[in-house]
Parts: C-alpha cells; sequence; structure tokens
C-alpha cells in the first residue's frame, strides 16, 4: 500500500540492462567493470556477481568500505583524497583497491604513507575538461610514473578516461563523435608507454558510450553505471528507450488545480532531486507514466513535473485531461537522474513486495 | 580532523538568528511557530523550547511522527495527504495535529475516516500559485465549512497562507509588496470569516517576509523555517548577510587546474544538493568563505562553485588566485539552499567537536 513517495525497482527490467551491457561488452572483448554509485546497494550488485562480474567501480572511499566485505577489486573514480589515507590504507589491508591519479600532490602523498599495495590508474582528461590530466602532458605523466617506478606499493595499471561531456550530447553521432575522440587519446597514450608497460589498460566508461558506441578499438575496459537504471536524461541522449528505465517514483496525489492544469503531488527535491532537463517544454523534473498491473507502461503524453520545491511536486497536465485523475491515488514518475534519485531514496521497493536496501 | 564532506554548524549563528526571529515575533505581537523542515533535528528544536516555543510546523507527517514525542501542538503545512489516514489518526491520538486543507476531497475523506480530533487550517494561495484555494472561492470554502461544521472531530482554526513566491524577488521592496498583498488577501477572508469564527487565526510565514516585511497587520501567526540557518538563496533576496548563514561544508581540495583557475573538491550533489542560484557570475552552486579558527568568515570574492556533479564539486577562482589552494586541504562553502543541503547530510557538526543528529 502506498502512502508516501516510494522508489519503485522493475527488476526485469534492471536485469536486462545489466544483461545487454555484459553481452555488449563480451562482443567487444571488454572487461564490464560497473559503476556502483548508481544503485549502491549489495543486493543488486549480487545480481551483477551471479552473470560473472567480479570487480567493480565505486565514486567514494565510503561506498568502497561499504562494498568491500563482499568485492575485492575495486576502482575508486574521484580523485585520490589524501585526508582518507586511514580508509585507504584499512582497505589496502583487505582488498585489491585501484585509486586514480591526476596531480603530483597525491602519488607523492601514497608514496610516503601507505603501508600497503595498490593500483593505481591514471585519470587522463579526453576532453570533458572535469578532472584528469592533459594527455598531452608528458611532463607531469612521466613525473608521475618517476615516483611510482620508485614505490614499492603502487603498482601502475592503466589510464583511466570518463567522457561526462557525452551528457551534453542530445544525438547519438555526437555521443559516437566525443566517444571517438576518446578512443584516439587513449590509443596515443597507450602506444607512447605500451613498451614500459605493457599490462597496462585502458579504461574508459561513461554510460552514453557504452550504450551507444560500436567502436571500442584500443579499450580493456568499461566503467558505466547509470544504465543499470538508466533515466530520462539518458533516454534524450539517446542510451535508452524510455521503456528500458528501471525505477520509478509512486507519488501520492494531494490537489488537482483544474484552472491550471496541475497536479499536486508529495513528492519533492527530497525524493526525487532538483536535477532538471531541458526538453520541448522547458525545464522539468520528471516524467508521469501510465501504471500497469506489476509496474509501469508507457509516458503519458505532456505530462511532467514542472516545479519541485522540498517535499511537493506540481505536474502539468495537457488540457481537458486532468478529469481522469483523483486525490488518493498515485502517480508513477520516471526521474531526470536516476543515481541522484535513488541517493535520495533509503531503499528500493519491487512489485513482488520485496524491500532492497542500499548504503 | 576533516576528511570528507562535513557539514558544520555555527551554533552561535544559529541561535542568534532564532531569537532574532522570536524577538520580531514578539515586538509584532505574533506567535513564532517555526517550521522545522529545515533543520530536521530535535536537538536544534530544543533551542526554540528553550526560549519558550510551544509550536511548531513541518511539512510531512513522517517529520510529525518523529518530532511528536517531544512536541504536542504540530501543523503539517503541505496538503492533507488522505493516503497517510493511519498515521493522521495515530498523532490525533497524541498530539494537537493541524492539517493544511485546500480542497473538499481531503476534508470529506477525513470527515468519514477521523477518530481523534484534529485542527485544520484551510490553505490559502496567497498568490504563489503552488497549492491553495482561490480566497475568492466561496463556493468552495463554504463547502469545507459545511463538512466542518459538521463534523465532530474537526475543528477550523484558522487561514493558512504561504508567499513563496518571494523567493523570486531579487529586492526588500519586492518582497514587501508581496507580503503586503498577503495581508490584504487574508484581512478580506478574516472579515468575511470573523463573526462565524471568532477564534480563527491569520497564519503566514516565508522566510523572506518575516525576515524583512516590518508590517504584519491581521497575522496572529508565522511559520518561517530557513531562518534558522539562512543560505545565499535568502541573502540574495535580501533575508539575511552573509554572516548570518549558520551552516557551511567542509570539503576537501582534490585537485587543482591552473591552465583553467579551478579547484576540484570532494562535494557534489549527493552533499550540496543540485539547487542553483542565478548571481552575477552566472548559476552557481555554492560559494567559497575564508576558515577562520572556530568557524568561518566572509566570502572569498568570486569563489564559487560552477558546477556540481554526484560526488565532484568544481570551484571557480579568480586568475592569479589559486596558488593559495593546496590539495589535501579543505574549503569551506555556504550552500545555495541549506534545507536541501541539510536534509542530504546525516548530522550537524559544531566547532566544539559535537555532532547533532536529525531526522
Amino acid at each position: 500500500m502506498i502512502s508516501k513517495p516510494t522508489l519503485f525497482l522493475d527488476k526485469n527490467k534492471c536485469i536486462d540492462n545489466i544483461n545487454r551491457m555484459f553481452s555488449k561488452a563480451k562482443a567487444n572483448n571488454l572487461e564490464l567493470r560497473p559503476h556502483f554509485k548508481t544503485h549502491q546497494s549489495l543486493e543488486i550488485g549480487s545480481w551483477y556477481k551471479e552473470i560473472g562480474i567480479k570487480k567493480i567501480t565505486v565514486s567514494s572511499l565510503s561506498m568502497a568500505e561499504y562494498f568491500s566485505p563482499h568485492w575485492d577489486d575495486i576502482t575508486v573514480a574521484f580523485p585520490t583524497n589524501i585526508l582518507e589515507i586511514e580508509t585507504i590504507n584499512t582497505l589496502a589491508n583487505k582488498i585489491t583497491l585501484n585509486l586514480a591519479i591526476e596531480n603530483m600532490e597525491s602519488i607523492l602523498f601514497l608514496s610516503t604513507n601507505l603501508k600497503f599495495k595498490i593500483n593505481v590508474f591514471l585519470k587522463i582528461d579526453v576532453g570533458y575538461h572535469r578532472t584528469g590530466i592533459n594527455p598531452k602532458n608528458y611532463e607531469l605523466l612521466n613525473g608521475i610514473f618517476a615516483i611510482i617506478d620508485n614505490s614499492a606499493l603502487i603498482n601502475f595499471i592503466g589510464f583511466l578516461g570518463h567522457s561526462g561531456h557525452t551528457y551534453k550530447c542530445r544525438t547519438q553521432e555526437a555521443v559516437k563523435e566525443i566517444h571517438s575522440k576518446s578512443l584516439s587519446v587513449m590509443a596515443k597514450l597507450k602506444k607512447r608507454y605500451f613498451n614500459k608497460y605493457p599490462n597496462l589498460i585502458i579504461s574508459l566508461g561513461d554510460t552514453p558510450s557504452c550504450s551507444i558506441a560500436d567502436d571500442f578499438y584500443g579499450v580493456d575496459e568499461i566503467r558505466p553505471g547509470n544504465f543499470v537504471f538508466y533515466d530520462l536524461t539518458q533516454n534524450l541522449i539517446g542510451s535508452n528507450s524510455i521503456s528500458q528505465i528501471a525505477v520509478a517514483m509512486a507519488c501520492p496525489i494531494v490537489a488537482l488545480h483544474k484552472e491550471r492544469s496541475e497536479i499536486v503531488i508529495y513528492g519533492g527535491g527530497v525524493h526525487l532531486s532538483k536535477d532538471t532537463l531541458e526538453d520541448k517544454e522547458g525545464t522539468i523534473f520528471g516524467r508521469v507514466v501510465r501504471k500497469t498491473e506489476n509496474g509501469w507502461g508507457d509516458l503519458i503524453p505532456n505530462t511532467y513535473i514542472n516545479s519541485l520545491s522540498q517535499e511537493h511536486g506540481i505536474i502539468s497536465v495537457p488540457n481537458g485531461k486532468i478529469d481522469k485523475y483523483i486525490i488518493g491515488d498515485y502517480l508513477m514518475i520516471l526521474p531526470v537522474h536516476s543515481c541522484m534519485t535513488a541517493n535520495l531514496m533509503k531503499s528500493y521497493n519491487t512489485f513482488d513486495g520485496e524491500i532492497i536496501s542500499r548504503l
């Protein structure tokens, strides 16, 4: 019985998403090291384990701690936070810990403060310009390699990139273009350093590129995360169909304003997050889908959240359609950004009545 | 020792904010029924109790449940969610529960499903157009009154409004203008229904109006919430000075990109929320303040978060200023919207080493 905002997970869609990405990785001879920041759940993680996934990615050392009792090879795809050296040493003593390095300060700090072996990826800026080493900054690369080569505890395993600028794309062609540039950046680095480090790998991994691209030349590992649930943003980019989105929020209808064709739901920024999408109607915070017996179906046309406050959501409904809705019923809403939405909710509900917990 | 994003509360600033609003309410002969959705903390709530506050406001029945062991008069300033009738009855049996009604469906449902006495406010749309009854819709008002008058368990206590459109103001004059219109709307309703309901009260309560206005003619009760912490948005509206903002997030510096004058912090949308502010620099997600021995001081000019992803924040620093920052240090960030930021963090840290928990 739904009485307040409740995040539902369609387990079949979720497992289909996992299987599809796994098959694609296999077909392209890539290792899938899925990013677990989207679901942050041991139980959902176990579904990956069942198909043979052994290595994962997370975005914080806190997440690495949470998953470490069950996963023994974890990459933290975030610039190493040296203030967490204690956690780094605890984890390094327990699992294969792979950190991302993008500056001299962090590698120098690690070289004098590590107590156990770790692997490091050098984080390369493939064009997103959020973090990472300029791929032509050989001085910095070589400086970092000099520290690594002198350390008994630090092992270089490869170059890691994230083409996060694909999130701004609105066509599959644009995603492929960015991805292709990332391949080229990484291929040059691999060529340059391959003789010295013959085991180095290339790790790439945004969900749009991994979902859309068909060329992964030179890549060894992919790290997509969002694909496990997908969302409206990924749909607009071209990563997934609406029917592949695996999470939806059930939100009670608490008011109807026919004069402005708006529904007020119990469901706000503390449930869905304030992440937005610019779409044909303007700024939207979520879209309403039809309810079905055991889940949800298609989008209800032009029916979307036009604003969110802390607990309120305001749904815009096409003229003449509001009479179908009643106070005391609930709506199913697809999120703009499933990572942020999942992070706000304490658990996932399935249509079998199962409650799946998370970090 | 700060090692990851940590929300700090300056207890002195917070208590000053509480005292200032309390004094203003007293001077204007208003009852202060503070909104607790901002802090969501029993301990911070106890600071209000110490100065004599006995009645509070929350934005969900879940919050009412959390506060109900310690507060026996709670208003839920959100359209009544009839799907939570069980919680409503549990609370109504225990405390003085005041619900907000804005449609016939909810009052009809309550009239047949309540087991214990409640008070209701009629929620009036004073111009924000998010929720509430059009103040000229006497047919609806009278229809609701007819149900209330026939119910032994429902007591009408007054009209409740929220001038949330003040959040779009960027001058104190604009806030006062909106507030003045709300006063006028409420005064007309009070006049119309006062003979029939001589004990009815007028409750208003957005933080901008309560902070800025000096005329509260006809108002009996105010319900501001955000003033307990304030934030950058309220500062831009004119509600508070920067020095009155009582919360700041400590975020480790994990990378420096001198070529684009940017700092990367560990601190993202899962810590600060994705709420934004349009200011002179464009869209901002937070501003950096100077660290002091026991807290923080002034804004560092033109140093602000220009983008946020799940765990990363990107700080824009004026040209020539980035050399002052070092990896492994941390920054103190003032939030754009303290309600959303506080909601994301599990607790507040004080500079005495105290950890204050919340819902």
